[in-house]
């Protein structure tokens, strides 16, 4: 596509996001993006665009010779992944906001994009309207990161924040979270950490060139946690954020997981309310750098989903630079972290698994404890998984048994060592 | 230059960002890029460097045909836009940081880029290592951006940050960030708002594509601040922070300049402290961006000045879109600002210069008062270039007589209408 190319758009789905991106490019020749014809579900709707616009039969995006870019917004996952890797083979530029997709089919979705020589965007799945993904890939590409912490969801951030600053409770905060429409249509995908996790695996591949399906990445969402635990954090100073992190161990080695967290005042993240977004980058060079940003609703995806748009004219594609320059990074479990487990009293015996036990309380409503265990057995024991059992981060250890060990201090986001 | 070309590197300037972009080249043979020699002032003096390399003739640079990249590094601004022109005249492509250089010379150096086909880059010269430039030319490209508010001088913030935190004076202040490397060697660019109106000015094209020179553009350092404005600001829950604004007034005009502001508790703009610089973004569709991070020192700039070198590896270049894209704007004086003025008791009658005086107080120390103005005014009044006078904004008033007005409510940086 040359230079200022005009853009001949087909559209998959006519939300909210849908919509607000056929309102602005009509506002915007300097664009030079047309949308030609849009798919959905159901044709009997009332919609905001010219009836002629619309068809049920995906076909006649995919196959139109004349449309160059398909822009997708549709729910379904794999919906999704069939016609964004249709389009890319059909050479059509596809721009999408589909998280869950890309997170789950990156690989497959990076091949198509180098064999039929066009570009896959979608800075609109991480963070929305903040650039995220462009800077990791453009910007910090030769600055050695330390760590990415991010809070990626603003549904969860928003329920969170309702919870510590309005004492609401969870079912409330939750229900309110899906009225205003930050929640995914799947609540679930949120409060489960699910969409965390699915930006974080996105973000590990622009950050560091890891592979990694999502399933594969710790995370706990928000579900376990206990009210007890929004005191406890209040108590000592701190907040609880669902943090998203990937951080460097060692030269070659990353830790990646997602995990409500214990955040201080003085970190930026604990500046980070209600819906919004916001991300901690640290490096070698620019040290620590904050993003923030609104991550979710109409507009905000609709800045992003433009930005690409209009970086097609520029024949802009992701480069995937850091999975071809050294050095190459894994995914490792090398790491101990301290956290604090609150759980009921037949949980009691996980405190077994626990390297050291720092402090614990007993109660006739919750037990907690604090101590250090190693990542990799954090994965794999069963309490972690249960509903009556809680875990919040309270820091990441470097593995001192690791010759190879980064010299960093312990990754701290809480006011003080909780256990003082 | 063909993707990934080799970098051939002339250097001017070895100072700690210069001896740190050397060092790290060396340690990263990924990015391609070797310094083939460095101009410096003086030979005699020890450097981290082999001795071959060195030079204090700036045509051994210039005119070697297998250097293809001048980084420019040097205080002298004269001296280096001499460098940079003579060295895009030659076909070579430049990185530089100085942003005193580039802001008064932008529309020559732009013309100089289109005619030998070359790129200049410079997103140290904003901000440090925080992505201001490329983002505002890439990113918010088709969403309307409403402003631009920034702390984009460390020097100043931190001193503002040591007097409001720990109630040291200015000159104790100033001292210690002139130890700390934080101050430019001239500290008056840094203290009489010069360095943030240099960057403003290249704000101003990447954001709204307009030319203007730095001296049209209103500014005012931190040195008229009165103890007595900061003890003010302090009851009133403000902090006093030295902002860079460009505000969108209606569809075609823009107004800019650099003054003291009241920025209260909730402002994301009063949680950047020390030599931090913070820049908000406020666009139709993304609504709030915050971007936050380390404004100067030999790291971030190195930072900075390293990821153009390494865009050059991919033939980036700014295409000033805004310059040629609709709307077009212009720079404008068409608001009303609500401000602060504290004055020695000679300088009573300033307060015939407001529209309207809505608070006063006079005590033997020091008068203030709280009142509108036009900026249009403010600009022509010699008071406001006095020592003995200090201005501090409260707040934008759109222009209520401009008949195209948009929509915005006045944009107040500070807790609470000082004067309920």
């Amino acid at each position: 596509m040359s230079k200022h190319t005009k853009l001949n758009i087909g559209l998959f789905g006519f939300g909210v996001v849908g919509e607000g991106i056929f309102s602005v490019l009509k506002q915007t020749p300097s664009l030079n993006a047309t949308i030609r014809k849009i798919a959905i579900k159901h044709l009997f709707k009332e919609r905001n665009a010219p009836k002629e616009l619309f068809t049920t039969d995906a076909s006649e995006i995919l196959f139109d010779p004349i449309i160059n870019v398909v822009v997708e917004l549709i729910d379904d996952a794999e919906a999704a992944y069939h016609i964004v890797s249709q389009a890319l083979k059909q050479g059509k530029h596809v721009v999408s906001a589909n998280k869950k997709m890309i997170a789950a089919h990156l690989p497959e979705l990076i091949d198509l994009q180098k064999t039929h020589k066009v570009s896959l965007l979608y800075e609109a799945a991480v963070c929305g309207s903040i650039p995220v993904i462009r800077n990791l890939e453009e910007y910090y590409d030769n600055d050695l990161l330390h760590s990415f912490s991010g809070i990626v969801n603003g549904s969860t951030n928003y329920i969170l924040t309702k919870m510590s600053q309005e004492k609401w409770c969870y079912d409330e905060a939750l229900k309110q979270a899906q009225q205003l429409g930050f929640a995914e249509s799947d609540p679930g995908l949120d409060v489960e950490g699910k969409d965390a996790v699915n930006k974080l695996a996105i973000v590990l591949k622009h950050a560091y060139g890891i592979d990694v399906h999502p399933t594969n990445i710790l995370h706990q969402g928000i579900t376990h946690l206990h009210e007890k635990d929004t005191q406890y954090a209040a108590e000592k100073g701190n907040t609880i954020k669902l943090v998203a992190n990937a951080v460097c161990i060692n030269k070659q080695e990353v830790i990646a997981f997602v995990l409500p967290t214990f955040v201080g005042a003085s970190n930026k993240l604990s500046s980070v309310d209600n819906e919004y977004n916001g991300v901690l980058i640290g490096s070698k060079l620019a040290d620590e750098q904050f993003l923030y940003g609104k991550g979710a609703g109409r507009y905000p995806t609709s800045s992003a989903v433009l930005s690409d748009i209009a970086a097609l004219r520029y024949q802009y594609k992701y480069e995937y630079k850091k999975s071809s320059s050294l050095p190459e990074y894994t995914l490792s479990q090398q790491a101990v972290l301290r956290i604090y487990v609150s759980y009921s009293a037949q949980h009691q015996s996980l405190i077994d698994d626990l390297i050291r036990v720092e402090e614990q309380y007993t109660c006739e409503q919750r037990n907690y404890c604090i101590g250090t265990i190693y990542l990799k057995t954090l994965i794999h024991v069963p309490w972690f998984y249960k509903q009556g059992v809680s875990t919040v981060l309270v820091s990441i250890i470097p593995d001192l048994d690791s010759k190879d060990n980064m010299e960093i201090a312990e990754l701290d986001y809480s006011v003080e060592t909780i256990y003082n």
